[in-house]
């Protein structure tokens, strides 16, 4: 159980790195014609007419990446990651085949719960870089963190 | 190019439907191995111990179908559905195998751009439902829509 995190752990502004991972062709097409089938996303020629004017990445297959960098990263929380939901929530550039995307976690903010005093709300901004150092994604999420005195629910 | 929809036809309370899905289990257990590998996504007997008490689909598993819904329902958007983020996101009930999942799409508000007159920003409430009528999930997302004017970039 050795470095998991649990409220007690999470100050404001502790940060967090990630693996890096490189985003391949088929598997924007794969993911595309699974979940999210658009032109933009399925067929590079296709793309080349579209508002993009190339394939990119559904916005749900960077978010997906986003989480399984996430997963096995440094912020292992106790009982894993739960969100409820996201303050913010943006896209701000294209991914296209052969981007390098990583992580910045920020811890934005700890409460601890008034009516369930064994767990918390913690904010965190994930920023999902590319390459250039060009944020793709922003994330600013409310995750249910247990404290240390709440191990039975942690879920391992 | 009939039944698409552009800017022009986009009234604030207009709603649109779509099919359903029943969530398979191995579904939600392949999404996770690949995107989400938390024991409460991945494994029956190991959900049982965690939070949830049970297997339930990751949240970017349900947002992900919820995509794929939208997509073939009658929101078809002329350019594709393109977002830049949410002003809601929130997730309320877990998904467990077996649910079978609706969405309920709402057009919230539409405002044309004054820098590019030809689209326009759009905001939806996107409520996915399950058999039980109860929302899981509430997007309140931003899509940008090309007016009819803008028919070069539809993207098709």
């Amino acid at each position: 159980m050795s470095g998991l995190l649990y409220l007690d752990d999470l100050a404001i502004g502790r940060r967090f790195g990630s693996a890096t991972k490189v985003v391949d062709e088929s598997e924007i097409t794969s993911f595309a014609k699974r979940f999210d089938p658009q032109p933009f996303h399925l067929d590079r020629e296709a793309a080349t007419n579209s508002r993009f004017g190339g394939l990119v990445a559904s916005g749900w297959h960077t978010v997906a990446m986003t989480m399984r960098l996430l997963v096995h990263s440094e912020f292992r929380i106790a009982g894993g990651i739960v969100g409820t939901g996201f303050d913010e929530f943006r896209w701000i550039t294209p991914v296209h085949p052969g981007d390098t995307l990583r992580l910045e976690t920020e811890v934005i903010d700890v409460r601890r719960s008034t009516r369930k005093p064994a767990q918390g709300l913690v904010k965190v901004r994930i920023t999902t870089l590319n390459q250039n150092s060009e944020p793709v994604q922003i994330l600013l999420a409310n995750l249910v963190v247990p404290s240390r005195s709440a191990r039975p629910i942690s879920g391992k």
